[in-house]
């Protein structure tokens, strides 16, 4: 038995997107994607949560410098999403349908990777995500969901 | 193992209300239920967030359409709900005492019932409904609570 | 020419109304208040602020203590509304349609008495009430508004 | 002297954009406009802010329906600009660089036109467009500011 | 089986602190904690939530009174840490490099002890405390986290 | 007659202070600033909101460049008073009670100086200052208040 907390950054980017499959014709597009699949695309302040748990530091008082946190989150989604258009500016992000969902697992995977050599035996645990301000997504990252 | 997200959709809505026991004396409701007993009512602007959890489908990138959630939302809670008096309005919460955890229990069977045909292997997941900017209340559903 | 400063303080209510002009029939009524007329009422959190406008008194560095500005708005108005009913439990509200108009008009003559003793050389500036979380009104007293 | 009410009425709508102007040469665009500039554009959940001030109607005890401010509001804003691009889709937006500046000073004219038939003699008094959490503009009309 | 709630009330309050190890020279001490460090300290507001799980008593509709739940925040949070310095004025935090995590974890005491008097079969289930408003920690008490 | 705009940069900084007049004895001060001269001190996560007005320069479409406005933010501000006390650490607050009306005005002088060379005909309009959730000040600079 071991004492965890779970410590969360926040984050706001600005990106423009569309929701648009290539393999589909343009009458499925509008259907599936509805006004999201407008031609000239639409944008969105992204906020993004992430965060991580683990054991406390008895050290340091703490899970994860927060700083190390933050610095991650700027080189491996800050750096590349900011500003940009996320169909066609972000490499993680090439043939993904940039919906709520595909982003929080494929920022997962950058998060992961980043975080990994500074974390030590702390874990990512959950990537939160917010499109506007009346909806948003939770990512556990892959395997059985907490609650399943 | 498959990989699951959680999306949230958000709603406002406006309604009045009063906890009251009828099966109870006016001292007792006023011991049990204070300020929120006195006679006139009072009200809120609810905020609901309703969290559906799946897997992502990889032909849309989503767990389920926003547009459907919302839709349901709108049918079965802001529709009876918005502008309305909670005890006496709504016939799926008479002869319910209006506590936020009530009602949060009896818009997860709405809720369930109207997202059944629609959210294919999707389920409810959690549905959280904020009073007022100092208190909320979470419901997963009958059961066993996911940390229990 | 002299140095001022303008000083809010915000305090959230529960209540509830519907408006209503009981000098008009069932059918004007609903279609000059829509939902807002509906007969079981419904309610909002308020969020009230009222700025107090004045001189930086040079010994305390403050326009006005916070803490008396914070009584008043308690004794004047989240005693009388706060878990009530506007239309008929609110004395100083008897015959007026609670619009946030109205409320903004008539809590503006309760929190200027209020504090006529207690701000020395400082005024009553503005007061903001939020109803909904998509719209508020401000009322800056009678006489010819700041811009005009 | 007669007393007049502010009444806000508060939207939100997501659309993309970029800071260019044509004229300019590259490097020149890059340098005035930064990050705002790059090619593939960004975007932004605008939230919106309309301001209407006038008498408290004795009769209704309003400024104005809200209603029809909501109406105005979706009519010359929210539909031609919500899930577009602001620099292409948007015909009232032609040729202007879509700063928050400009977009307030456009958006002024085509609430004025919108609201002139529906406000009597209430009058649009501000706008403020918020573009990120951290930096938001506001407009008074055409004319010297309130303060000058 | 049974149907449980998980009930939530914030607080907000207002201390200083400075993260500072004594048992570290000064050099390590800015390494680890940066300019949460710099020796005048600095301050916050901090937000927290207490959130208490439990079967829904079916006499109140409640899974406790917030009242009381608001009387212990206030009693053994607010009392000792508003307006205090969080480093040399609370005595249960004696000794106690002051982040976030470790504030978590000894609020998570004070508070049980404090409830468990009054809360009957209901428990402490999550401490959420913001220390900014891009970072905040949570806390599920002692033993294996919810998701391991 | 000209178009001149009101554009907003926000900014969160986190610092320590405590209400104490050296010139008054121990008594004196408590009744005048109660908890806030607690002998340890306390602190906040202020938000600053600074305000800059002007005609809108037709080349750019911008009042001021955000960036400008933000970098003399960060250098007079920021810089000197994030995860400081205010009281010790900040040498244009030195002898001033660190009150939030006093916080305005000193922010003032040293925004006016660190942007007049910057913002050319634009002009600092306002300056607004969250202390607490509960409580913000603003300020217009010396001279006649906009409404007076």
């Amino acid at each position: 038995m071991r004492t965890e907390c779970y410590i969360t950054r926040r984050a706001e980017f600005s990106a423009s997107h569309r929701l648009h499959d290539p393999a589909l014709d343009e009458e499925e597009n509008r259907r599936l994607f509805r006004e999201c699949n407008w031609e000239g695309g639409h944008g969105h302040n992204y906020l993004l949560e992430v965060t991580v748990a683990g054991p406390v530091d008895p050290r340091t008082g703490m899970v994860v410098n927060l700083k190390d946190l933050k610095a991650v989150i700027e080189e491996r989604i800050l750096g590349p999403c900011d500003h940009r258009n996320l169909d066609r500016d972000v490499p993680f992000l090439e043939g993904i349908i940039t919906t709520t969902e595909n982003l929080c697992i494929a920022f997962w995977e950058e998060l992961e990777e980043g975080l990994s050599e500074r974390i030590g035996e702390a874990r990512l645990h959950r990537i939160r995500l917010r499109e506007t301000r009346d909806n948003f997504c939770e990512y556990f990252g892959p395997g059985p969901a907490p609650d399943g």
